[in-house]
């Protein structure tokens, strides 16, 4: 008979009650500081995802093979950021409670706090690893305590010290770094030296991993708010999130910062859809 | 509870059941003989019709109070156009067959044949009203019989002379208006002077009404294959198609031929989007 | 000597105790619902006015000749919309405190909301005339009560019933227009007309008016975040809004809801650019 | 057998000794003061021919019963705009001396100086009619004398008083319509009124008619140096062109301005090859 | 005297009897399934061609001392997959009938299939080597056997198991890489190893080399219809064209899948260009 | 009170008086041969460097704790080389005179040489450091002797033999190559390759260092008006500028050949700017 139109990431078509993992989108960019749009990165991701195969040949594994259950966009206001994040936290809360994983799909990377409220509270436990060209720790941002600037300050507090794992760090205000030498992160500058170690000492912790895209060279991603180059390539990308999904106790992760209409080849939403793709092969 | 991703166009959140009209995209381009890319277009033109309102000044109607079903994109092969036309009048006769209208969204303007061929099959009487830049009238294209520029040669194969009547046609060969001039179709160039005549003539039978995007003039719709200049306006369209769909029993429509790409700032889209909008206001 | 870098939209260049008016930027654009980017268009108006003459062949002046002043940007914080307006508010009303004009360039429209709030405190009984595509009369959007699609809703709060003036709108929620339907503005659908005799009525009365140039059509102006055809030619909101500023008792403007990411061709900012120039010209 | 790559602008691809009219391109900006590029308009403008017909339901007359020899663009250096002109001079004086009528495509405004000297050698009483935005009457340009800004002004150095005829004028700086104001030019503001006036009264002259592109408004033609909002219509230029070359005994002209990459749509370049083809069939 | 329009690629002006080479476009790509647009690419990379110098330090050798003749692009046609590729048979058999090398620019990657046929029918024993993203293994793609996405299988057919050697493979469907666990070709994943292996073993044989340009990583070359993130650096692929060029008997070659508007800074036509021209110069 | 809007790189905010460090754009393209557009390189540089940070943490130094003096743009002309190469040198002399070292944002490759014209008068001993994709060394272009393509030969004329040293050079005409066999300049060819050596031999000696920023692959700086593959990452250029500025007596410097329309994703411009940033702490 004929059918709605459900558009779904590739290959993530399963009904709910079968997944084990939910991937949503936050389609919020309302404190971005320099260059609006990762909101459309989640429609982007899913409508491209298209020019994607569900087979992986890096792991040799099929999206066909597995579960995933794409429950489509948040819908989010502009203009209050504390709503956007109680109405993340909510969501995310929902699918902890019928014990899946949720993967978020941004957004700017502030969306990552109203997950990491959720988490924390199911696995008070809960680690960060955390990939960005920025360390985003600041404590205000133009006065504004909620910012994609802050977040990791934000989450900080929730999780308090030496529960933040940083790499490919290549930016930040002088602050930033100034307080960090109390070490309250563990902030691994430019690339992902040091990784396995850290892997291997979280062995068993319940891990949330963010990763925002813009760790990446703006080379292979340009299409994001602030680019900053001298990033990572795709396959030390590519190896790094493989390695935490396959080696690490996932309880939810997010991917970020895509802002598609600045990258009109398409290339960085492939990109991120690619990233996405090795991230729910290696979780499954 | 969570539910699966459903992307309409504005406002035809119906149950098939429900509906009188059935939406549905035909994401085809592969005889555009110049500058391809209207396979993108019914996914664009649900995707920005987020920008729309429901509501029409115009008409004082919203799509919110009428029962409109989107039924998505046909999947659609590429380098086999008679098995696209056959799965285009396939699907146009299902929908026939349970008394709804069909409503298709191209794709290129070929796709008009599929679903011509299904509507004279109910209709064996139907009348085809066609606005356009250009004439479609060639007998073939570098060789080829199936293609975008011979769709209403094919479709007066079906039809037969004077049931076809075009409005705006402002480009062509020399040899399709010479061929013409016997009086096959009724063609009115350069705008729609003579429709409200025509429109009376027609009173009661059947039609079939295509619209050709690119009979507006580039300044308003960049986004197209083969932009000509020297076309309607915005308001010229728009009233035109409302007339038609208003006054006339129509069996079936299509709008087609925008290239989404080639207007990257939207406006193509959003134009297309808001003439589908008032012509579904206008069947209501 | 060799001076700073002083980056002024075209020949105002005055010092601030020379100037009549005081030009500056208000780059926000945090609650806007499609497409982010207005906090681009006042950096934007001033580095392309370079393209532009401070000769008007329209009113035979030249800016060269007048004294405004160029202030810059204000620096805006996003994620604080109630922050942002007081910050706005705060800035028009030291211009207005020095007897001067403020002309506001946005940014998104909730931008006039702060320059309106400060207005009426020096001029109670001040009027404003709203050129606008949007009649932006919404009670909240998504639950938020700060937003550009509430904007005029929320001037209404301060000003009363019968203290707006709409002209061009053509797009809207039913609610809208169901609420105005007892009169709470003046609302002119699709374009200028009464505009003269609404101009005699408002002789002597203080005037805020505010230009979304969105009310142009999207052929004239792509270059914005919700692009709705069926709008103004160029050659109809220049003369409006000479006409305004040449007849009316003047005492605030603004022009928002440039995006000029959206058109790279820059035609849209050079639209905006000229009437910004047109307005100051009549305001002179 | 196989041949080497021809590439023509639409039909003109008539042997040399057979035509009458002579196609070529002079791919020079060196001079423009705003943004460049106009140096790919010629290219451009061949190689986008192809979405154009050979045939004008305008004129009912076909490019392919016509003998136009497409030349190719001549190879210009950049950074000595004297040797640019007496490269043009030349070559349009070569064309002159076969008895053919030399047709450019610009490039920037100033290459209309090249072609009127050598004009101007042929037939000493030729006058010239000049579409265009910009009055181009400065004396110098940031003190360069050959500049797009000046090319009137030097035309009228060689052609003297009352000897060109400006219309569509609608930007200058306040000095050039100064200067004017003795009549040294006929300058008609905005658009084509006078047209058929100022045609019969040149009945039997030489003209050389020089098209600036950028006449038209930014809507239909994005695509230039110097967009200048308030312009003419696709139409009113088409009707324009045609009435001067059917009218006149026309013995050069150009059409200039086209900037092709800042229309990414390619509707800019769409209609100067069409603005092209009907000047071309209206002196066939 | 004035010559006609000749645009060539890169210093390819011989004429057709004195060249070794013979370079010819196939602009075609009318089974492309995700974005169309390759169909562009030889006259962009002829056009953008001036860009390059003809000599290349790489290998200390300059095409301006070498015969390669351009014999511009084939008229194909949409829509009958089927006629294209006998054409491009018919012109490649041509070329090979006079003992030249033919050289073709795609078009997407189906137009190889034309060249092959006609290949093998002069070089009953040829072997093809093939740098790509993708396998193009699959044995049909939507019901449809001529696509691009089969272009391997297709030339399987035609040459047998162990006559096809791939490189640089990253993606394809499960059943691809299924089907190819019988040896069928050899399949070298994601990158050149073993290629000088191969080469040695092939000595002597004629060896087609078929490079699909989207092997190289999107971060170098995102104009293409289906950028695959991991892929290959500008350096790899030039060291990979010039060995084998340089060390096998190559009886013919080609170049595909550029789709020059998805990358509208033009680097992607570049790179095409210029292993284009490292080809030509190892092959002289 | 309120202030006019002042436009620095950021951070360089000093006043002139007790900066040690003067940067100037030279927004000047006229004699590029291939794509124009440098000219808007330094207003892009100042208003996207909004999106960097102040502080390095490749150098742990902040440009907040020093003095840099932003001085704006040059106002040169178009169309007159020579007039613009005086301007250019008649500036950095007076920068030169105070005792402070000039950094020049260009523009086009051509205005390295007004500098070089005014530091080899206050310091004739001064040696030049040329990173560039491009030898820059033919005698003249299309018969002009002033051109980006021509500009070290011209410095060579000024400095003699042995006194410049090109590094990362891959491109270029035969006969500069030739020319270069008699050891001209010291060409490193592909890369920094004995960066280390030269700079230690140059110990002592003033120190002019010019950085064509098309050194740098085009996949990382595809903005540029001759984009050549096959070039240096973010990286090597990055540690290349800050060896050659923390380790030479620099007297002088420039960074040139933006053309950030090219590249619309900014990406480009960010890399400007960042390498700028690297150089300006490199050099405090």
């Amino acid at each position: 008979m004929l059918n709605k139109n459900i558009l779904s990431f590739l290959g993530c078509d399963a009904e709910y009650s079968d997944a084990d993992i939910v991937l949503f989108g936050a389609p919020f960019d309302g404190t971005t500081s320099y260059r609006p749009g990762a909101r459309f990165a989640p429609h982007a991701i899913r409508s491209e995802s298209y020019g994607l195969e569900t087979y992986s040949l890096y792991q040799d594994k099929d999206l066909a093979d597995y579960s995933v259950f794409d429950n489509g966009d948040l819908e989010l206001c502009f203009g209050d950021s504390e709503k956007v994040l109680s109405d993340i936290e909510l969501h995310t809360g929902k699918i902890l409670a019928m014990d899946k994983t949720p993967f978020m799909i941004g957004g700017e990377h502030l969306v990552t706090l109203g997950a990491v409220r959720a988490i924390s509270a199911y696995y008070p436990e809960v680690c960060l690893i955390h990939f960005d060209a920025h360390a985003d720790l600041r404590d205000d941002y133009l006065g504004v305590k909620l910012s994609h600037a802050t977040v990791m300050r934000r989450c900080h507090e929730i999780l308090g010290d030496k529960r933040i794992f940083q790499f490919g760090i290549r930016s930040g205000d002088k602050s930033e770094f100034a307080w960090n030498e109390e070490n309250h992160t563990y902030l691994n500058p430019f690339n992902f030296d040091n990784l396995a170690k850290i892997i291997a000492s979280l062995k068993g912790k319940p891990i949330y991993l963010s990763v925002d895209l813009d760790v990446l060279d703006p080379s292979v991603f340009p299409g994001t708010g602030t680019p900053e180059p001298g990033g990572v390539s795709f396959e030390q990308l590519r190896k790094a999130v493989t390695t935490v999904c396959q080696n690490c106790y996932i309880v939810g992760c997010d991917a970020v910062e895509l802002s598609p209409t600045y990258d009109q080849s398409g290339a960085s939403t492939a990109v991120a859809g690619k990233i996405v793709r090795e991230m729910l092969l290696a979780l499954c």
